[in-house]
């Protein structure tokens, strides 16, 4: 069944003033058209491959199906070493969908331990050194463009140990996921002979996690990638048009709430497997809509600040905030109706009137409750708030979950007439590295740096 | 050495027009003399227990030591079932002074796995069963009033267990930390002869790391408890004057800041070792200062929304917004002068000169370069900065910080005229949670509920 989408309490009828109006959603009727039929015009080009995903890959799963398989006989440990998407997206899927302590499961019960490397803090570098063992390990480095100075720092770093630890044979420790025409790795690959998979030219980072920078890793932990891009066709498949769109009227929604100054969106999962999807949503709506410029080059700004939360542990420390707080947010909970395992509450609080009512019930009714609870509680304080319901964490719901959030964010890019897939506000800072690294071609970068207004002593205590 | 707070990137003089002029910081004199003196009139009464914890424990430090000694020659797991302040720093004070993977460690190389449970997700609940002895294992219970549902039902089920598994000695797995004098958590502990710590009734959840319900999960893992404190009370020394009171700066700054509208607070330690100190800041943070009324009873729905991040993986997902998007945000850089250990990046990429210029430098270096290159952006796009720079991760820097925090609170909570101690809001969620059990005395709440508007199905997709 595909995920609800219940926006009840971003309505006035819910939340009085600070809610929107029946007559406001009927006036963007128009302006969300137009944004479906530039997405729909746009399917598949330029940055947009992502929407094809869920359709053009028999072949590429084949090739990753058979690959894990043969992978998982021979290893131990699986690192992924990449960052941003190629880091956030496949530790999502990981903990939505294994063992919530995989790693730490006796190893009978459990293979290969899964490691995502997407920093380069030095403590945690040698940490990831002290628990693997490299001829035991497989390493997928993920970086489109071969020049991810984290990545390919990762890269050197990794090989280098591998050739001293291993010899001939090091290359087969080692998978690419990067492009198949450009860039630093797929030379470095074809060079070292690594098994590759190849990230499609119109698929960005942030939009990649049901291309090989996702499916290969879910494959070697025994995720069901087919099913995973099914459940994203079906979602994909529910939002064509205009009507019954939810990803739409999500987008929608958020496009008022921001005009209504609404400049924060929190994802409050409840459920600790998907703790990690709010991180994913994270990058996905911040690098997106956080924009200077529109398409017409007119500066304005742009973008709502994603708040990763989870529920029932946020409600002891943000939901004060929340209920309290301005009316400066969107708060999206993540409801699941059943959990893959429940657990009763005994009895054994007799004397204690305030735990007592607990007993007999089950955490996942106590998760749930709670849930229901504060979205009660969020709605009588007047803040907007809408629910995402899934029926069950799988691969089915979690490919859902993808493309809905994936699909909102390019209807709101269009709502806001910005680029949703490019991110140039990096550049700044990758060119400042460069140049206090003394890369040559960043001279003028450097002279730039070292005439920047000098520090002020007395401004530092 | 004491912490080094830097605020330059927060005055006109760096970040122009969207900056604070120093004669908005001349003009707040007054009142941040007023929030010192009323701060320091307070110290110890109230709620205010919290800043005598490095002075007044010796006692308690030696009852933790020796019981943290025997125990840990008893135990494999260490298990903390708590939630909010009483999950959140032990957390953070384990990631930042425990080895990195620490978990992952071979047997010979740590002997006490640490787990902190800190929601209800029954899925969690079983997951933590598969990977632990019961009979190895020390269950934590923190709870001051022995009535926090998340955190009792945690203790039925392992009680239950336990009592299955064990036997008469199960109370020996267990060590309450709670309220001395009242509640259901020291009924239970007098009941069945738990060995019990003391959480002062003046200190509250989120400034309760410095107090046993801290200390012990700490001295379990072998952290030098001693130095937190002495780095804590380093701090606090550091900081009870109007002048070069870092903490005092770092509140009034982010109150003009609130007031200029910067309704958000990022705080991305570039260290992995800090990630949790960034959750632990966002609960002290948010739930101190997101209040609906002043001090007077006035409306003012006040509180800024913390945001954690870390750099420099955030780079590739949050940056694109802090540095393009609206000026509505102050973000914090914590940085570390000398990480543990380093890793140089090894050559082999001499054909590829947008990855060369890395070769022979260490990810000490790329960390440190990327964090002061990010800085330069912010500032460059006239977004609010500052840098907290921290020598190096250790107990008393780690103390240092924790205090540095909770005296910006504090004062933040003068500076706005609001109670930051209490946090009525989540009594709203609890009594909701209470009346869909069907708590006695809850019918009114129940009533309430069922009375409350139905949802329109149209607004469900």
């Amino acid at each position: 069944m595909l995920l609800k989408f219940d926006y009840n309490n971003m309505m006035s009828d819910f939340i009085g003033e600070q809610g929107i109006k029946q007559e406001e959603l009927d006036a963007m009727k128009g302006k969300a058209a137009d944004a479906v039929a530039k997405f729909n015009a746009n399917r598949g080009q330029g940055w947009l491959g992502w929407t094809e995903l869920p359709y053009n890959q028999d072949e590429v799963v084949a090739d990753i199906l058979n690959y894990a398989n043969e992978m998982k006989k021979k290893i131990e440990y699986f690192v992924v070493l990449g960052i941003g998407g190629s880091a956030l997206g496949p530790a999502a899927v990981f903990t939505a969908l294994c063992h919530y302590r995989h790693n730490d499961l006796p190893k009978d019960k459990q293979k290969i331990k899964f490691l995502v490397e997407d920093n380069v803090d030095p403590e945690r570098m040698l940490a990831l050194l002290d628990v693997i063992e490299p001829e035991k390990t497989l390493f997928n480095v993920i970086t489109k463009s071969g020049a991810t100075s984290e990545t390919m720092s990762q890269y050197l770093i990794i090989s280098d140990l591998l050739k001293k630890k291993i010899g001939a044979k090091w290359n087969e420790h080692i998978v690419a996921t990067t492009s198949s025409a450009r860039g630093n790795l797929i030379k470095l690959a074809k060079e070292n002979n690594f098994k590759t998979f190849y990230i499609p030219e119109s698929v960005g980072g942030r939009f990649s996690e049901l291309c090989p920078v996702g499916l290969l890793p879910a494959a070697i932990m025994g995720i069901d990638i087919k099913a995973m891009l099914k459940g994203a066709e079906e979602m994909d498949k529910a939002c064509t048009g205009v009507e019954n769109n939810s990803a739409l009227m999500c987008a929608v929604l958020q496009y008022i709430a921001m005009n209504k100054g609404k400049n924060i969106s929190v994802m409050m999962p409840y459920a600790d497997s998907l703790k990690y999807i709010a991180d994913w949503y994270c990058q996905l709506w911040g690098e997106s809509l956080g924009k200077a410029v529109d398409n017409d080059g007119k500066v304005i700004h742009a973008g709502q600040t994603p708040v990763k939360s989870l529920g029932v542990t946020d409600q002891h420390s943000q939901v004060q905030l929340y209920t309290e707080g301005p009316f400066d947010k969107v708060i999206t909970l993540i409801g699941v109706k059943k959990f893959r395992g429940d657990v009763t509450i005994p009895q054994g609080a007799e004397q204690f009137p305030d735990v007592n009512f607990l007993c007999g019930h089950t955490m996942g009714e106590l998760i749930n409750t709670e849930r229901v609870a504060t979205e009660y509680a969020l709605t009588r304080s007047k803040h907007m708030n809408n629910t995402i319901l899934l029926d069950e964490v799988n691969a089915n719901t979690l490919g859902q979950l993808l493309m809905f959030f994936q699909l909102e964010t390019a209807y709101e890019g269009y709502l806001l007439n910005i680029d949703a897939f490019n991110q140039p506000g990096v550049e700044e800072g990758k060119n400042a590295t460069y140049a206090l690294f003394n890369r040559k071609g960043y001279e003028a970068k450097k002279e730039e740096l070292e005439n920047a207004p000098k520090k002020n002593a007395k401004y530092i205590i």
